[in-house]
């Protein structure tokens, strides 16, 4: 499971009140933190700044890869702050994200086809929010196609099927399920993505749905997720997920996890 | 979900003192807490009484009925024992269980067939324990075909795949899951059952990997198992992964149950 550390987004007011305040040790053990705990990529966001986002971005980028050793997952549909952030980017970063949305793919495609990067692809386009899996599949097929039409490699493509809350309509989390299964199953060496929080939108016990709706997503084939690293029951439920679908060798990474006393459940 | 209580089985030791003690309050009270607790059938196992089986069986099956107004799963292959128990069994029993092991099969299909209950089929052979989904389709197909072939309603068919240990081969989880999805999809209007304890054998955590299991056999379609609905944990993860999938009408049963301070996580 290729884990992407979500925190350092400036849409959280600590995180805002960091960038501002030019706060690099706040910013860089948040990278450390969410790195030990088992991120792959730390997604980095400065979106809440209009004005600045090109500046704010590119410093996040130097700031926290001063601190990991890992790439980062460039959160940001605007494409001078995407452009200012690689050149300073070291390693291959996860480019979060684009869609069919006519305006947003235009403007992103030169970004992502010039280079050998990991792209997040969003099952949206501008007929607005896919409600079935049909939906999302339509989508995924039309938007995989032409990334693949634009040299961008299979394997570097994360399709995220958008998560929608089941509180809104009881079918948003079945069909979500089915759309993850059969995007894995269509495109053999894909991967599938999600931040999967909306789904327990209204409702009570939402963490404790987040990451049931984790184990669930896992059993149909989910291979990625941008989530929280420091919620110890998430990572718990990923790793005991992943055991249980033979994703985790010999068991080893659940027994370890265990014995260091980090399955929090 | 159609939850069938497990505890009222003789290979458990204070469940065969009851039955030895002629205790009837503390086997009905177990009937009731399950009953309370959402089990829908309560399974009786007198089979560690060889010798007495039929008697037990009986004894079982009239003091649980005295308790709770529901069906017994009445778990026994053996067809003396059931007979004598369906005499006494009020309501329409499940039988647990069929397979198509040839002597069990033999055996059993009088019993099974001259009525219209719900039975259980076990997708075993006489070549033994299946290893990969391929392996439990076969035998489902031949025996759900063997049993509709017998005039048995494909509605009252429960297949039980066999859930077997990750610790002893990684792919054991997935072949499992694949098989309840494919059972599912191949035979519409079946049914998928499963003790699910198995798949954590030899591991740590043993009942958090065990309801992380549950909560991705309901996202691969599972809609029956046998548990100790006591056990809150997991009739939480029960609770939530319905809800997550469009099977709790508005997650009423999920709120309710979160109101009631049911949904122990």
């Amino acid at each position: 499971m290729l884990i992407v550390g979500e925190l350092i987004n400036s849409t959280r007011k600590a995180i805002a009140a960091a960038i501002e305040a030019g706060d690099r040790a706040s910013i860089q053990q948040i990278a450390k933190d969410q790195a030990n705990a088992g991120a792959r990529y730390i997604d980095v966001n400065a979106g809440s700044f209009q004005d600045r986002e090109i500046e704010y971005l590119t410093w996040l980028v130097q700031t926290v890869q001063e601190a990991v050793e890992l790439p980062c997952c460039l959160d940001s549909p605007n494409p001078a702050a995407l452009e200012a952030a690689l050149k300073v980017h070291k390693g291959i970063p996860m480019i979060n994200s684009i869609s069919l949305e006519k305006e947003r793919c235009e403007k992103l495609l030169p970004v992502v086809t010039a280079n050998d990067f990991k792209v997040v692809a969003l099952c949206m386009s501008d007929e607005g929010m896919p409600r079935t899996a049909d939906d999302r599949i339509r989508i995924a097929e039309e938007l995989v196609n032409f990334l693949l039409d634009h040299k961008i490699k299979l394997e570097n493509i994360y399709v995220d099927p958008l998560v929608q809350p089941v509180a809104t309509d009881q079918t948003f989390g079945r069909e979500f399920l089915k759309s993850v299964e059969q995007i894995m199953s269509r495109f053999s060496g894909i991967h599938t993505i999600c931040g999967l929080s909306n789904v327990s939108y209204g409702l009570p016990q939402r963490k404790f749905l987040n990451r049931t709706f984790m184990a669930m997503a896992i059993a149909k084939g989910l291979d990625a997720a941008i989530l929280d690293p420091l919620d110890k029951q998430m990572m718990a439920n990923v790793l005991a997920a992943e055991a249980l679908v033979g994703r985790d060798n010999f068991c080893m990474n659940f027994i370890n996890a265990h014995k260091a006393g980090k399955i929090v459940c």
